[in-house]
């Protein structure tokens, strides 16, 4: 499988990114996450503030609706009105594809496991409640854990539901799909790898 | 992990049932899928109409209320009734129980990735629809496939639902969900044993 990208979706704590991090570089490919694609796509002539903006109206779904009443000309159709949050992901769907077309990577959330579908392996990484808790709280030092992972994880349905007409956390919107509350990430790595 | 319990909720012609048989042997352990199941709990004293009967109560949720006016008295508490249905589930749940305590073995369905929680491997496995009507009417020869995988599906969420506090086919409900529309039969095996 020369040239196969994984995509990854996860849950907030799951350990998904270590996944996808330590998956790359074993396998020596590029690893591409919400920063790297940020900045890909900022060169396409969006400033960060917009991005900001754009992240948090993703983040909710009463935003998105209100975000019709702050919408911007889209170039040519003078009378149709894109959201820029929308303007966002199709600029960020962009950079996903030409990455994904390049092959050789793993790439980390913002729909890219449905962006890329029938062209990558899709992963879907989620783990115990109490198990994603710890990590938060010691490896990512955040505080007030419980409400943020409520949080996080919900802005990650909303924001994938938006986009596509899967659901996320749904089994069939992967080709595998992880617990690392039983794998590990170790074990987890060693599930993709059999794959290949 | 000696002694280890593979357990194995499918979509209907997701190639589940191959998966476990397979997984089964090359591991050398025993299968067991509804029919042995179904074997041990006669045992206990249930006849094979009785079961057939409680099947076809479980695969609608209509008919699962409806078999509260058709229970029988449960033994020692005269004024407390349990349906057929329940019954035989609960039935079933201990000879699963059972089984899981043993070890080394691949069991499939009845919610056993459920009662085993904790104790097993929790395995998915689903497939394209494309896929698993093919599998559907060339493997096992059943006509009327798309309405029959729909109607078994759907009444293999609503047995899971009605005995469990889980969602059927929900990524965390299980510790891998594999598709094997991308990793066929083999390579879900390969997914399997590369945590052994």
């Amino acid at each position: 499988m020369g040239g196969q990208v994984i995509a990854i979706s996860r849950e907030f704590g799951s350990g998904g990114r270590q996944v996808g991090e330590r998956l790359a570089e074993e396998l020596g490919v590029a690893f591409y996450d919400k920063a790297l694609i940020h900045l890909a796509v900022a060169k396409s002539g969006f400033d960060p503030i917009t991005f900001e903006k754009a992240e948090e109206e993703a983040a909710s779904k009463f935003l998105f609706n209100l975000a019709i009443g702050s919408c911007v000309s889209a170039g040519g159709f003078p009378h149709i009105s894109v959201p820029i949050s929308d303007q966002v992901f199709f600029a960020q769907a962009k950079v996903i594809e030409e990455l994904g077309a390049r092959g050789n990577c793993v790439i980390i959330g913002r729909c890219s496991t449905y962006l890329l579908r029938n062209r990558c392996l899709r992963v879907f990484i989620h783990g115990e409640a109490k198990d994603r808790l710890r990590r938060i709280v010691e490896e990512y030092g955040v505080t007030e854990a419980e409400a943020r992972m409520a949080k996080i994880d919900r802005a990650r349905a909303n924001y994938h539901q938006h986009y596509t007409d899967e659901v996320w956390g749904a089994a069939r919107s992967y080709d595998l799909a992880i617990n690392t509350s039983y794998t590990g990430v170790d074990g987890a790595i060693r599930v993709i790898r059999a794959l290949r």
